[in-house]
């Protein structure tokens, strides 16, 4: 058995050993700014051109439609502003659903400070937004509607497809947030009729620091980073070049290995679900039971405070994640959870566990052997827990 | 002599092998996000506040005021956007230089637009602002006013301190676009006297997709990318860990450094500078002659076009630029030359050399033997330099 478990790897994830290898001649040997006009410069740019092509394949769009961003937040906030506000002659509606990451419901939110009326569409128990309830959100005002593909805090896959088909009715623009998914599950923005998507390197072991909007040739958008001439002055800014080969690259990998991959990801998945619903009483699987990411298994356990949970595991050499990575340092209870229904108090015990193609069994076996004697002992100094079992016994 | 000579290191540079060393680590065997509640992410988050404590030295600055950004465009766009909106309740008027970076004055446009009203300084015949010309563009309802530390295209220093002391009086917030200087010479946010300073990792051997805004305590600024609970909620984002290293890394051996570099690189330009306007007839140094750059050699060539040039140049092994690093692909007439009373005919003809401290003696010599040749064959074909011949012959 493993002493040591990395079970976060949706916060993020060790690079592929052969995207470093791919990247590593771009700090140095076959360094050049893409834009500058001379062999270095070239040389540059026939290497992002390349990355293009192989983020634009992983999704089924075009090299044309990629715009390289510095990470998810970007591209999400490019997204929501930059269409929110390019299709102001339209009008001043935006939908979106009540579980969508903060790097959109910020922007959102800043949008409807500025005159923006915003509809937040439910989700059900499982975090399955109805496509109805999407229908019956749009107006002939709104300009822009954003689900995410998938929930990076349950795991629950939304069904894009039917939810495309009934945005596109009414002529907004549809972006989707593929965070969790690209590179993860197939994705062809064709099939899943979007006109923007989302997507991030280190999701799948590319590095930190880059990411892409997929933007459906000739939709405008208002640009977030101003000044040079850099993607199609949709994005400014001196480009990543290493960055981008290794997103390339990481795209290409996660292309060619992806029913292997997930394959793997799903087994391990099941095990650790069964592996902790047996072990762990008063335990519930939050997010969809089925239609859920195979490397996403998401917990809520009962008289049980997250935090204290991760910093035991931590101490097992176990890392996991509780309420969104972005803000497990600074726990508040997760508005996706309180969308989903579950109380504050079930919430409270939130915990995330993200497969990487790096994982073994072994790994799970080390988290289903940790996790019991850690809730104990959590539970032994819980007042909740302890009134819990005193009514019990009358 | 060299084959090759690259002289555009202000469009970007090598990464210091050390540098390479510092990140590599961070992408794999130490990877992990910040933000995690868990080992990894304390590791992860420890190296990036080592990282903060070596770019706020190199600038004089406290580590908590360094914001981590992606790129230049990026920290210039947050400081403009950021604090003029912030600054609202002051007032709607903003002050920059005509020779200000792209990255600073498209912003400054779309703040336009707005409503706010913007003042242009000029700048002298060698690029310097005068401080007087300032002081008497500022207006009680001047929020924000931004100048550069030194101009990218031709190499100029500022009288920041002055600037500085007549901005104070009015209380108006003072950035400096410092993307120029930082690492390569002295920059003291104290001594400058500023309260905002936008750098750049790639400026000086660190790492492409990395940058930083310092910004001192207690100046408010509206974050661009909203959403996770990073750099102070200022900017949002999964930390680009191995870069943030990799900028750190690359500020502590600049700061270690600079003295021994400026001396080389200052001594690598003068022959430079010497050579060129000995070898090549009808031709100027543009930017001033003592207040600049140590690594800057910048040029206007007689009849000349800019683009050929480059093409030719490259065709010989020499990478160099033409106009800024920023459009050299996409040639306009210089905003910069054209704002120092440099005629368009003679501006076509900029040539700009950026030394980096892997440049040798070579290097130079292979420039100063490369270029009468490329000039000669393109005055050849030139027909303003036809017209010129013949009037002298009458």
């Amino acid at each position: 058995m493993a002493n040591y478990a990395y079970l976060d790897n949706a916060a993020t994830a060790p690079v592929d050993v052969r995207v470093i290898e791919a990247m590593m001649p771009y700090f140095r040997e076959k360094f050049g700014n893409p834009v500058s006009f001379h062999e270095c410069g070239l040389r540059a740019s026939d290497a992002i051109e390349v990355a293009r092509e192989q983020v634009a394949r992983l999704i089924g769009g075009q090299p044309g439609e990629i715009i390289f961003t510095s990470c998810g937040t970007e591209s999400n906030n490019l997204a929501i502003k930059g269409l929110a506000r390019r299709g102001i002659a339209k009008g001043k509606h935006i939908v979106v659903s009540s579980i969508e990451h903060f790097s959109i419901l910020h922007p959102v939110r800043t949008l409807e400070k500025q005159g923006f009326k915003v509809t937040y569409v439910p989700v059900d128990e499982h975090g399955i937004i109805d496509p109805e309830q999407v229908a019956r959100s749009l107006r002939p005002d709104t300009v822009l509607v954003s689900i995410m593909h998938a929930n990076n805090e349950v795991g629950t896959i939304q069904p894009i497809e039917d939810i495309a088909r009934v945005v596109k009715k009414s002529g907004a623009i549809f972006h989707t947030d593929a965070i969790a998914t690209a590179g993860i599950i197939p994705v062809d923005v064709q099939k899943l009729g979007v006109d923007a998507l989302s997507l991030v390197s280190n999701q799948f072991y590319g590095p930190q620091g880059v990411a892409a909007l997929w933007l459906r040739r000739n939709i405008g958008i208002d640009p977030l980073l101003e000044g040079g001439i850099q993607e199609g002055d949709i994005r400014s800014g001196t480009h990543n070049v290493p960055g981008i080969v290794g997103i390339g690259k990481a795209a290409e990998l996660a292309w060619n290995e992806m029913p292997k991959r997930a394959k793997k990801l799903t087994s391990l998945r099941d095990m650790l679900i069964e592996g902790v619903l047996k072990n762990i009483e008063h335990t519930i699987l939050t997010g969809h039971p089925e239609k859920r990411l195979p490397h996403h298994a998401s917990f809520c356990v009962r008289f049980i405070e997250g935090e204290a949970m991760l910093a035991y595991l931590s101490s097992q050499g176990i890392s996991a994640a509780s309420g969104s990575a972005c803000a497990a340092k600074y726990l508040k209870s997760s508005h996706v959870l309180a969308a989903m229904g579950i109380p504050a108090e079930l919430a409270q015990g939130s915990l995330i566990c993200t497969l990487g193609i790096e994982n073994t069994k072994a790994d799970v076996d080390l988290m289903i052997k940790e996790l019991p004697p850690v809730v104990k002992r959590l539970r032994e100094i819980s007042p909740l827990y302890d009134e819990f079992i005193r009514r019990n016994k009358k």
